[in-house]
């Protein structure tokens, strides 16, 4: 078993040591770890935010554990040079099409969520979002607009076959957790749209027992903080996804301990290769001040355990001792504590 | 001073009969109102949602006062024939570039946000969404992918001069209003959000006033329900402000007391061209049952009073009247009372 660890920059090195201090209190049989740079702190050695050596070790692992990339002091280079082209390389090159991100409310939290607890309470749901197509990827540029001023353009599309893929991957989920699958659109405005929603249809003719929802963008705006609790399984393209999925983290109210999974479609020998990161960002202004909270990157590394690794007794050990941990108080300044980085990291260790 | 009226379809006509009284009541001297078809109304009437004769009556007046379009039974026509190509229609042929949403929580009304009163009571701004231009109005089609299968697609894009016209609008707004202008867009992904910015930061310049901010659209989203009191006028593109503006709404709780403005660049004899509508739509599951709230097809001609027909006494007067009547217990069904819609019609005349 290989796996890469891209501490990246910002809190991401700090938060990537204690989810390697857990990694190794599992102490898996024939596990070899990688370590490589990407983001700012790759630019800053090589040149450039995704080296090609990080490429190269990324294809040769069973799975990818990501801290966070981004830096204010890169926002004036030239586009291809920011770190969070680092992250846009990674999906394209790896093929992660599939963006997993659950959202739900952890017992006892409920009060961080700025909804009103009856609706908090009720937060459940996993998204599933389209990550290397939509108008992210498509040709873009500038160029002359018929007043002679300048204009800019990003073509947006999708493919049956880029659809098909990412709906099979909702539809599964939906079909083992028992949940509705809502698909989110706006086919009453894109052709993208129309095409989507179309093939998501054609595809649910496999899915029989899996109850099927369209939605328009702006309404799954609305409904998910109006009346989260009619959501189960969301699919959605990258666009939209990038959107619905940063809003739902807010709903929840603690973004310290989203985590997230990014998939492919290689098959390892033990599951599917996929990169795994926490949601919240590189988070400069507290980086290595023993502030952040490493439970999202640890729950992260949960993910990995189960969908790449195919171990999913591990993986329930990491979510629970990082349940317990929380329910003795291990909480960091993002949930209303004032524990550290470290202390959060032994507290989990302490409950595996 | 012309006016026209376009019910529309579902609940538009029952609420427009509520806000003509109120007009009517107002007794504007010199006043002439037509009335015309559009959405599903008209498609069923003359065979197409937006009549040419309809298009003609509002080139010619000041203003026009809109109910909802939109009907199921239209689903299934082909697009070009669906009530909501009435709306993109009118925007686009009477050059409605700027669509304003304000979006506060009334007073003694913070109850219904889904949001926790503390947030709620803070929820103060006012989006200033681009409605004319973007991946909505771009060309869009079907045609064949790489791989043989169908692809969707859509272009997106911004020229410089559409970018100017909407910003120096919310510039305006803001300076009035003494807010700071968040401007939203996807710079670190799309070319057009990157045009849009820095379009933006060129026109800053002719406002030392006014505090800028810019900010992703995911993280728009997120901060949206996370802290809304960071946000004063929000500038955005068609497609984000679409999102926004409906998850803005949502976070006031209150949908049937949200108007909105889409003023064109055409100057009458007394203020600026625009059209004028709720932001709830046709509600065609309780169309005639007097079950609808017209609250906020009445704010709405208190809008197009202030900025079309420059009466702002008058648009006092009625925000004045909806305030008090609200406050004595004129409550539709969608705000927890149990108030019918000529009802509460009724009681905003009382006040007025
Ligand atoms: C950094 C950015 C390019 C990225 C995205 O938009 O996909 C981020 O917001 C995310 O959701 O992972
Ligand atoms: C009906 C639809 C085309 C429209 C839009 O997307 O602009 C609506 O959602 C709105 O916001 O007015």
């Amino acid at each position: 078993m290989k796996i890469a660890l891209l501490p990246g920059d910002g809190i991401g090195p700090e938060v990537m040591d204690e989810a390697r201090r857990v990694l190794d209190a599992l102490r898996l049989p024939g596990l070899t770890l990688f370590e490589g740079d990407v983001g700012a702190a790759a630019y800053r050695r090589h040149g450039r935010p995704l080296p090609e050596e990080t490429l190269k070790m990324a294809r040769k692992v069973d799975a990818v554990l990501m801290g966070a990339v981004g830096d204010p002091s890169c926002d004036t280079l030239e586009r291809h040079l920011r770190p969070e082209q680092a992250i846009l390389g990674l999906r394209k090159e790896l093929g992660l099409f599939a963006n997993l991100r659950p959202a739900s409310v952890f017992e006892g939290l409920e009060h961080l969520s700025p909804l009103k607890p009856n609706a908090a309470r009720k937060l459940d749901m996993l998204i599933v979002r389209e990550l290397t197509g939509d108008v992210y990827f498509g040709d873009k540029g500038r160029r002359e607009a018929a007043d002679g001023t300048h204009e800019g353009w990003d073509i947006m599309s999708y493919s049956e076959t880029e659809v098909r893929r990412i709906a099979h991957t909702a539809f599964r989920a939906a079909k083992q957790s028992g949940q509705r699958l809502t698909s989110v659109d706006k086919a009453n405005v894109l052709e993208t749209s129309q095409l989507w929603r179309d093939t998501v249809i054609e595809v649910a003719k496999d899915y029989p027992d899996v109850a099927l929802d369209h939605i328009y963008v702006d309404n799954a705006a609305m409904q998910l903080v109006r009346a989260p609790e009619q959501f189960g399984v969301v699919l959605t393209g990258n666009l939209f996804g990038d959107i619905l999925s940063d809003l739902a983290s807010a709903c929840v109210g603690s973004i310290g301990l989203m985590a997230s999974a990014s998939l492919g479609e290689r098959q390892t020998d033990y599951g599917t290769f996929g990169l795994y990161e926490p949601i919240h960002g590189s988070a400069p202004d507290i980086a290595g001040q023993d502030l952040a909270n490493p439970l999202a990157m640890i729950l992260s590394l949960a993910m990995l355990l189960r969908h790449s690794l195919g171990r999913t007794e591990e993986a329930e050990w990491v979510e629970g001792a990082v349940q317990r941990a929380l329910a003795a108080g291990a909480l960091g300044r993002d949930l209303g504590g004032n524990a550290g980085t470290r202390e959060i990291g032994d507290a989990v260790l302490a409950q595996l």
